[in-house]
């Protein structure tokens, strides 16, 4: 018995920063995913493990379901309700991902794994089983990759119990209930704590619900796209400190409050143009080229904005310059500093152009990605 | 009989473009000059002529006196009261001007040209005499060369009159009275109105007073800098159309007043808070280490605002990527869409850095020129 989900990555469009200081900003699903495949095995092939295969890094964890047993056997969680991995909790599983000597190049994954044990024990029990994870996202380069990793498993995992009815021998992806997407989404919450600490939900909401979605202060709120949106995403491949330059941004607003407060000001304005942009009636008498010129607009106050925080870098700049030749606008997006940048598509921009932007780029070494934005969220399917 | 006479360029430190809206904006005097000397031949050498050497171009206009006085003898103007040309004044100086017939490459000159029979005939009269003029300016760049130009002209001729008093017999430069200073000013101003049509007066201001100096709304105000400044200018030598770029940011502002006007509202504060910087008592407990910094944070985060009213240049961002290499902050001064650049020299900076930084600029064809800020104004000698 097996089943197969899928959850997209995002990007944040516009807000990132500012939306830490009460601003409102917009993340939108892009449509690269992580893909899980949960497979109860036979009888005739039982290992008696829970298996967490990550195959695009070859690696494969295993843990003998008689020792998650015995581990976790006294805390007691039910799929129904998801509850926080209490501090107890984590030090139990840290320990048994730590046996596992994950090679030192890659310790960055340990958090991934501690999630991934508690969501399976918390949601599955103990029972074996296989659990193979492949993703299109580049890993921690704040497009989400930890977020789809946490929906698609808590879905993968959920989906074979009574807590999610899907309609199977329905050979296509489906879509959740609204219910059952918002119990993934929690999990997935609870899931992405364990690897950050204190994330915002905005990505696991992203991730499960797709679209494109504006929050501040903490709410979110779903828009209704009523235009397609292309992005080219470069990945600068430049690791950053997403804490540092958040930290960075606070003090600078610390030591010039009216001015960084009027900024953060400027952002919400800017983040609510762009929402009415993308939610204009497509009755209106705005065309498309009018509506592609004011998001390149807003991207590019965006980013000035975030370049007056402090947030760039220098490969950020490389990515403007060379997009700035073939006329293309373009903004950081996530906490900057390096990562990813994205570049608008226009609707009328030729392949020959688009095929000449992304030959320039990646003569940098940077990595391109060529997305549709505000699409599908979780999806699943029954083989 | 000689007299020579010398005016700064200026530099806008912070707030260009914004000033337009509202916000405070700082400008300041650098140490590069326009020298005018002002000679009247002795009988023996009567030429009969006004001349106009501009010594930088190899270029000499002169007209006849008997022409000059025949043509503005019913045009009564007073060296002790400036005022402005009239049209039909200068429908008359025009035509003296293009019976010159500068060349097609510099048709550019006509105006400047214009300004010095203005000045000439409205102060001097029609007497013979040679003016010889040279530059330490790049022209055109927004270094207020046309108003240095003004200013030293202006001053030169009225230093023979009995308008302006001077301590001469003593060989040095000396600064004229507070009086004298301001009749020169008005002077350069309507100058500055036949070379620009609308100028806003703080170009001339700076030009003849020196120093540092804040404008809001119309309004000058002289600052007490307490410490030296230092700056690279890089002269990028891309042409812009100022007025191209001042409308382009208006534009902005009526497609999206909110943000927009918040924009300027941040370069207000931020004004403010570099005068604050810039004027701290000495004995402030603030080292210069620290001010410095506070400089650099502040030209960052306006920069980053003057992207986002679009007025940056790929050739600009290349001087900031360049400058960013060895950790200096870069601005774009004046009208943005090319011309110059400020890079922030900090007191600790070496030299051999600094001939780095000049030699990686210079190789991509930029000009560049170091500069002390706040300096001197207008200055006289009496050879």
């Amino acid at each position: 018995m097996e089943v197969r989900t899928r959850a997209p990555g995002k990007i944040i469009l516009v807000g990132e920063h500012s939306v830490v200081h009460g601003s409102a900003a917009i993340a939108a699903a892009i449509d690269l995913y992580t893909h899980v495949l949960f497979r109860l095995p036979p009888p005739s092939e039982n290992h008696g493990s829970v298996e967490l295969e990550l195959k695009d890094m070859g690696l494969v964890f295993s843990w003998p379901s008689k020792i998650l047993e015995e581990a976790f056997h006294s805390l007691h969680t039910l799929p129904s309700t998801p509850q926080s991995c209490s501090p107890a909790h984590l030090r139990l599983i840290t320990s048994l991902v730590e046996e596992k000597n994950i090679p030192e190049a890659k310790i960055w994954l340990s958090s991934g794994v501690c999630a991934f044990l508690y969501l399976y024990t918390s949601i599955h029990g103990y029972k074996p089983a296989t659990v193979a994870v492949t993703s299109e996202l580049p890993l921690g380069s704040g497009l989400g990759s930890s977020a789809s990793f946490c929906v698609s498993l808590a879905a993968a995992l959920l989906a074979l119990t009574s807590e999610v009815s899907v309609d199977d021998g329905n050979s296509q992806w489906l879509t959740l209930t609204e219910s059952n997407l918002e119990l993934v989404n929690k999990w997935a919450f609870e899931g992405e704590k364990i690897i950050h600490g204190k994330p915002s939900g905005i990505d696991n909401t992203v991730s499960t619900f797709g679209k494109v979605i504006m929050f501040k202060s903490g709410e979110l709120t779903q828009m209704k796209s009523t235009m397609p949106l292309r992005m080219l995403i470069t990945n600068t491949k430049v690791a950053r400190n997403t804490k540092a330059l958040v930290a960075g941004v606070s003090e600078r607003a610390v030591r010039h409050p009216s001015a960084m407060y009027i900024v953060f000001t400027a952002v919400d304005f800017i983040s609510k143009e762009l929402a009415n942009v993308i939610e204009a009636p497509a009755a209106d008498d705005i065309s498309i080229t009018r509506r592609e010129e004011m998001i390149e607009e807003l991207m590019e106050m965006n980013q000035g904005l975030l370049q007056c925080m402090g947030v760039s870098h220098a490969s950020i700049e490389n990515v403007l310059r060379v997009t700035a030749k073939y006329k293309l606008t373009s903004k950081l997006t996530g906490a900057g500093g390096g990562g990813c940048v994205l570049t608008f598509i226009p609707t009328l921009l030729s392949n020959n152009i688009m095929e000449k932007v992304v030959a320039d780029l990646e003569s940098c070494g940077f990595q391109c990605l060529k997305v549709e934005v505000g699409g599908k969220g979780l999806e699943v399917y029954f083989g």
